[in-house]
């Protein structure tokens, strides 16, 4: 079976790799598609060099169907088309102890922490797995997983219909969280900084400003006849978007920071003061939210099809991270490990 | 009657004011002890130049009695013994509108905007006043007004109890919010710098380190089993404190911003993202905060004597400024305006 393995300094060689078989608990995975995430393309770019097992096959936003079941797996069968929640918890942590076990203070993640899904199988424990619906396509279930992060992140942000709320950063995750907002009833605003982002969003019927063009803070206020935003999310992780997002909010109002911040940023905690504002990290997913998004993808109500920008076989990964990295046109990219 | 003035450069002179007569719905008060609280240090500084009125009485940390009615007021009579919450919200803001008047987005704070409660009686409106019980003596009850902001950050903070509970800065409202919090059946670590105010919370039953001598995170991990405090008080409006803050909190734990801070320093919110922590900023006070206040304090609970470091009388409000500037052994000051 074919397998995709980064080996360090932004290479990935293509190898045959044996189909592992599953322990008491797991199942055997056969792989439909596997989307490209912002972590793998950290990894491919060697950030994540003391974290991986070189070389590794990595990959988690995937869709497939059961081949093989492990003893003392109930309630599933070969067959079953499936998507995988890629978290393993300790399950004796603080975290694990308060019902918090997605953050889990030792918290395994499931094709990053170990061997991933761009390959031709993938063996994982049951208890990650979410049954798909019949109607929906294989391609569009490997955007669950992100957008299970979307439901999250909504979901911690605790959007209300008529909220109104800006999101700033309109990449994958931020797109995603907008749709799910809109569909949630809220007014959404999405602050990117990409031509092809901002066109692309309003195509998909969100309003959206270049910062670079548009005063954003000015542009909220108009929005909200002053009293600034309900919610406001950080999906872009820059300088900038912090320096802004307090700026951006009513008294009370919410920040959801999801972005990865590589650097501690300022933080205008005098706002926070002033206007009692609230931040609040939301990070990754917990089972309800996967159940949401199959649920929300399977209605056909938001346009995920349109969010894939492109789709390559596996043997195309290294060429896949190699579009990322150089094209600024790209929303998701799936890899088809059917091919 | 006697006023202390504030005239600009560091100088306070006393003069003659008139007495203001009460407006419909107005009183004024004689006030009895007026504290000294931080934004009253940065007024004497220069450091609000541009808000003041040069030159003008300020202070609002006051108890007093009620000496005159102005028309239109219900249920007060003359001889009443009160305190001010010295808030006057426009009443048509996004605050206002919402319920959260106190951080009304035009704010008047009676003794800043307006004049205050360094001289012989004090002219407000009847609504900022709440009842004090016969048993509480006017100069604790001049500790109301930072006992109120003390019980707003602990609400603010949801502090349950038993929960592990870390007051970073332990000057008068990081030792009020400690003991409000401990009260309410919190377990309790202050980190302060200041040698005498580490001592003086041992004294009053607190534990307390200094940071620069105890390491503040590893000391939350030993009394916490590694996993984190429940809510952090940042008191201290410094960088040191806010790059600290992330590091001592559980997942989904709380950090209330309390402080003001000056510049905005830069704020782990990776960490933030990582544990899905909550940060939340305390302003003021709202009314059940105040009567939370006056019953703690009078009943006896909480050492508020012990917090009094100096008595000065009117006169002595341009030494008092520079004992508090030049001392770092005080706690809480307060004027004596009946001397």
């Amino acid at each position: 079976m074919k397998a995709a393995y980064y080996s360090g300094d932004k290479t990935i060689r293509i190898g045959e790799s044996r189909a592992r078989r599953p322990s008491p608990g797991e199942v055997r995975l056969q792989v439909a598609y596997c989307g490209i995430c912002g972590t793998d393309l950290h990894i491919f770019q060697g950030h994540m060099d003391q974290r991986v097992d070189i070389p590794q096959v990595v990959g988690h936003e995937m869709s497939g169907v059961i081949a093989e079941l492990g003893t003392d797996v109930q309630g599933w069968e070969v067959g079953d088309r499936v998507v995988v929640r890629p978290l393993a918890p300790c399950g004796h942590c603080p975290a694990c102890q308060t019902g918090h076990s997605h953050i889990c203070y030792n918290l395994q993640f499931l094709g990053i922490d170990t061997p991933g899904a761009f390959q031709g199988s993938w063996t994982v424990p049951a208890y990650t797995l979410h049954r798909l619906p019949d109607g929906l396509p294989m391609d569009q279930a490997a955007l669950i997983e992100p957008l299970a992060v979307a439901c999250h992140d909504v979901r911690r942000g605790e959007v209300q219909p008529e909220d109104e709320v800006v999101v700033i950063g309109g990449g994958p995750i931020g797109m995603l969280v907008s749709l799910v907002a809109q569909h949630a009833g809220a007014h959404l605003l999405v602050s990117e900084i990409n031509p092809y982002r901002v066109a692309l969003t309003q195509e998909l019927g969100l309003e959206a400003v270049n910062p670079r063009e548009t005063d954003l803070v000015e542009t909220v206020q108009d929005r909200t006849a002053g009293a600034g935003a309900d919610v406001v999310f950080e999906v872009s992780g820059s300088a900038a978007g912090a320096a802004v997002m307090t700026q951006l909010v009513r008294a009370r109002g919410r920040i959801i920071v999801v972005a990865i911040f590589a650097e501690p940023p300022k933080v205008d905690l005098h706002r926070f003061f002033w206007r009692e504002l609230e931040l609040r990290g939301a990070r990754v997913y917990e089972p309800q939210d996967f159940e949401r998004a199959i649920e929300l993808a399977a209605s056909g109500a938001l346009p995920l099809e349109r969010l894939i920008s492109a789709r390559w076989p596996l043997e195309g990964l290294q060429d896949a991270f190699e579009q990322i990295e150089s094209s600024t046109d790209l929303m998701k990219v799936l890899i088809d490990t059917q091919q």
